[in-house]
């Protein structure tokens, strides 16, 4: 097993954290871990106060952006325990990332070892209320002090941690998605399928766009016919079209979500039918007018499961379940969270014990 | 005009650095500028010592990438000068590539009081060897310390500078490219035609490959139809075919590169017929065989002109020009390069004196 060296803070921060009124991604937690990778291995893994950097403005990933990252979370159990979900899937995802970013792969044992000591550590930190968790962001970014275009030798790969509210405070929330127009997030032999900064880079501006006109988000068409359904950006998303589940396969523009393999895990051992196939959104549209559209949602790590209230695809707005939340929705979000917070058995063997 | 404060490093490396195996992108002058924004504008703009900057580790650009970049270079002059080249054209295309990317635009007179000064106290590093010059790298990235996926609040804008010696150190030298396989860089309504990482990061596994197979860089073909000649990730690509200049246009997937501009109106100026039009790679092939393709060569900042000599597609591999540097190519290098080193007359207006 890898041995990683502890550095306590002396100075913990928890007490100035309002934990009543958490946002994403703004509060962070004591510790991180922290290793440095040089000469082919990666050195010196240690779990340190979390603090500021020290960087050389020529550092390589500012200018080619040549860096991966994940996205999982710990939950307080209602045993007074902490789970972490299906960390194993975020190690091969982040893997699978680093192969198509040049960037050297982390091995399983350091990767599992570094996230149960830093949220062992900072677990004072795991938010006690349902709905609420601890958010961990692995990532990995190249280090090198020089601005040729080429792959960098050297890379600093780092966990931390931040308490995260509900990502809805009211519960599940039906929101408003617009289909993406102009734009492209990723296309076939890019980089959609790994986790890394310039799919989210791309999709800025075409979700600033749709927020300026009311939606929550950018429903991706693919980038070749601007007709196939991909993704949400931060989330999959999957059709309940007469009782059939269907989402759109990973051909290689999309990101293979953890959830989104966590909730057809799910329906097809409650057996519903799935198709993970291509699916338009003139397909989709009709569906919805004949009525055989039943559901839409997103799934995700921050959200979980997001049911999709309405789509607009050019001049046209469909309503998807009156606007509400559907049965089946409601039943993948209650089972997934029961799992996680440790009130429903783990029959697939997802959640990793702190 | 805007006011920049300096502060003068008390320890130059100047004497360390050695000028006569200067390497692209490894050596830094003693200066930069900095100016980071925030509440609607860019603040305290100063040139202080080139070094260490610290940040926390959710720093926004680590994770989404959200950043824009340029370059440009200064050359010491016959008479003693030093001339920046078309400096107004790498602003333009920076404010270009920051409305993509949702950063706020750098007022013209910032960025070029930015460079002149940054240039004058740094003088001294500008290499006196003809071919060698003082590559200058403007880049600006998001600097909120938050991890939700949305348009970061505030930016550092930098500029550092550094010593580069000829591109290739034995003069023009043809080189080998191989077409993009399966591989895409960009797609219209993406990145493409911003100076932005993603696009960077998305070649690397290419361009490592292509390297294993004995090739210089990638070809890059659209990533549509995987047909039109679209650019080489660090130039612009140009065809002489029957003595006119053909180029791909720019459509939104390929970059607006300077160079590219500056090669166009010289030729036209010279009057050759140009042709900003898509060519696909079989064209290429067939005007290859045919004996009617006369030259093939990549425009950018860092080579200026790069003569191609073998373009590898599929199974076949063309020879262009028996592999040598064409007249046309030649003339361009020493003309642009003439103007640049202030040896030929500037009638274009593109030098701007420090």
């Amino acid at each position: 097993m890898t041995k990683i060296k502890i550095k306590k803070t002396k100075k913990s921060r928890i007490k100035e954290t309002d934990f009543d009124h958490l946002e994403f991604g703004e509060q962070f937690s004591d510790h991180m871990f922290i290793t440095e990778y040089g000469d082919g291995t990666w050195n010196d893994p240690r779990i340190i106060p979390f603090g500021k950097l020290s960087f050389l403005p020529s550092l390589t990933v500012l200018h080619y952006g040549q860096a991966v990252f994940e996205g999982l979370k710990a939950y307080l159990t209602a045993n007074g325990g902490v789970n972490l979900f299906r960390a194993d899937k975020n190690h091969e995802r982040l893997n699978m990332s680093c192969e198509r970013l040049c960037i050297p792969p982390v091995p399983l044992d350091l990767f599992m070892e570094a996230l149960k000591k830093l949220v062992a550590i900072d677990r004072a930190w795991i938010p006690n209320k349902r709905g609420n968790s601890l958010y961990i962001r692995p990532f990995i970014f190249a280090t090198d002090d020089y601005i040729g275009v080429r792959v960098s030798k050297t890379y600093a790969f780092i966990i931390f941690t931040s308490p995260v509210g509900a990502y809805y405070k009211e519960g599940l929330n039906p929101v408003k998605l617009i289909t993406s127009g102009g734009y492209s997030r990723a296309v076939i032999g890019g980089l959609g399928e790994a986790k890394t900064p310039a799919n989210y880079a791309a999709s800025l501006l075409p979700a600033e766009e749709a927020k300026k006109q009311g939606f929550t988000q950018v429903l991706w068409l693919d980038a070749i016919e601007k007709k196939y359904i991909e993704e949400v950006g931060t989330m999959n998303i999957m059709f309940l079209i007469n009782d059939v589940l269907i989402t759109p396969p990973l051909e290689g523009s999309i990101l293979g979500g953890i959830t989104r393999d966590t909730v057809l895990t799910l329906a097809s051992h409650w057996g519903v039918k799935i198709e993970e196939r291509r699916i338009s959104i003139e397909e989709v549209i009709e569906k919805a007018k004949s009525g055989a559209l039943q559901e839409v949602f997103g799934t995700g790590t921050a959200a979980v499961i997001s049911p999709v209230g309405w789509i607009q695809h050019m001049e046209e707005m469909v309503t998807i379940n009156k606007g509400g939340i559907g049965h089946f929705s409601q039943r993948l979000y209650d089972e997934i969270t029961g799992i996680q917070y440790g009130e429903k058995p783990d029959i697939f063997g997802w959640c990793y014990q702190v």
